[in-house]
């Protein structure tokens, strides 16, 4: 598979009519505000195309497809948003397309070029290397194509504090405001506005915090028992993964998250100059350097204990 | 007294060679960071200055005047920055320099125009202020400085989440980052640190959350035994009182905080049309129209029924 840039991506894109958008499972800010981005874009150059995602979109992200609604179309070609491998499109996604992608639109370094490769991984966000297409269509952005874009800098760099945010997040942001991104809305929704069941969640979370190495290490864990309890759910807990490596002191935080099968999503955050991806990648996972994950398939003690077991290692 | 602009403010700067800096009492990152921002634009330009305060400044902001340290000085003139009311300086220093502030740098629409005023009003940060200045004065903008200037612009606007940031925001953060701003440890000092402490005073506060009138009004109580238990202390808690109306559908969010004498510090926070600067009018209190706040000398339940019983007259 090749890598291309934004120019010949857009080169591609204006050879088919009609196109299949997949956004990665447990959707997220920017998985689908590059989708919907990119959509609205390929309406204004007179191209069909639909967005899917194997799970359920949050109703929050209802303003991003407003004006713009996805019918079902004969697609052509296959376009893959901020999905860095083709299982997290999920089981069943990625048997009826995951041979099948075309262009795959991805900021994660781990990325494993399955499709055309329009793959820049100093972006902070997918939506910024949507900009440069939509920008390289000659599509004129409007208030609808800014706020999918805005939405999806803002959720990936925690609206523009995580180390990732680059100058260009910023002024990227900047155009997308005068555009008319309802950036106001967008920041309420996306980090301003909590359920009370994801309140108490982050409540029994926080009080299962265990501090590791000298206060260095700390792990939070969620269980479905939590899940159950305070009514939450797995939609809601975009940021959660973040709160143990806000802990003062705290250069490693780790968040194990109970599925429904019993098994284990570990979401490491950690500062520098310690490496997530790097910890993640010895535990057969992967990510960013200041944000990763992996899975563990056995019991929470002995997940805690292999990764603590790797934290120890790392933070020697 | 006269309003200037940026570039009449270098010039009256340019006039003078020694400068004191005044920030407004309960210093935040906007008056420090403004204020360290011109102190060292004022050295870069071969002028001495040395920057005052009322109140003590947290060590969290030890990196703003880090390499630029402020002697003590004979002054010829004295520049207010951030400071919309000569009250805001504290009674003594109102007392020792109130009369004689020669500028004023502010972006305050209740500025009272006690000096030559440069007023902005649409900047959402003074340091969007001092950053004009420092750019009208010939000055190159270093590490240091754009250190500054972003701290200021990140605190007053939540880290760019604040409905006053603005395209100019962004801009001129992307510039600083440029220019060596350290976001990455500001956005951590700043936004990103919570001590295990005020994590176990959230998590008691949460719990203690009453939901009030169909979900539209939400409650929170922050005991003294809290505190106790918890360790944490009024210090930490700057943005607590922010979690009630934070609650999905919540309106109107108050925070009952008890003090030491038993009596109770109420915070309201409200969204668009609620006005909270009314509802605390009405039980002797004051603020802006989003955010308000009052005071009980009576027990808890008391307090709670009576505020209760002035928020459903409010919502009716």
């Amino acid at each position: 598979m090749t890598r291309i840039d934004c120019k010949r991506c857009a080169e591609l894109l204006s050879e088919s009519d009609n196109y299949l958008i997949l956004t990665h499972r447990n959707p997220d800010g920017d998985t689908l505000g590059s989708a919907f981005a990119l959509h609205r874009a390929l309406a204004a150059a007179g191209k069909k195309s639909t967005v899917r995602c194997i799970d359920e979109i949050h109703p929050k992200y209802e303003y991003l497809w407003e004006g713009a609604a996805c019918g079902d179309i004969e697609f052509e070609k296959i376009i893959a948003v901020d999905i860095a491998d083709r299982k997290l499109l999920g089981e069943e996604f990625d048997k009826l397309y995951g041979d099948n992608v075309f262009i795959c639109i991805d900021h994660h370094m781990s990325n494993r070029e399955y499709a055309e490769n329009l793959l820049l991984e100093d972006c902070a966000a997918t939506a910024e290397i949507i900009y440069g297409v939509i920008t390289s269509m000659g599509v004129e952005i409007d208030s609808g194509i800014a706020s999918c874009i805005y939405t999806g800098l803002a959720t990936d760099t925690g609206c523009f504090m995580f180390s990732n945010t680059t100058p260009s997040t910023h002024r990227i942001a900047a155009e997308m405001m005068e555009k008319g991104a309802d950036y106001i809305t967008i920041n309420r929704i996306m980090f301003e506005t909590k359920t009370m069941s994801y309140l108490r969640l982050e409540q029994m979370a926080v009080s299962s915090t265990e501090i590791h190495f000298g206060g260095r290490c700390a792990v939070m864990t969620i269980t479905q028992e939590m899940f159950r309890k305070s009514g939450s759910n797995e939609s809601e807990c975009d940021g959660i993964a973040s709160i143990p490596r806000k802990i003062e002191g705290v250069m490693i935080g780790a968040t194990l998250r109970e599925r429904n099968d019993g098994s284990y999503k570990v979401s490491l955050r950690t500062v520098e100059p310690y490496d997530a991806a790097k910890i993640c990648a010895r535990l057969g996972g992967g990510g960013h350097s200041r944000a990763a994950g992996c899975e563990f398939n056995c019991s929470l003690d002995n997940a805690k204990a292999i990764l603590l077991e790797t934290i120890k290692a790392e933070l020697k």
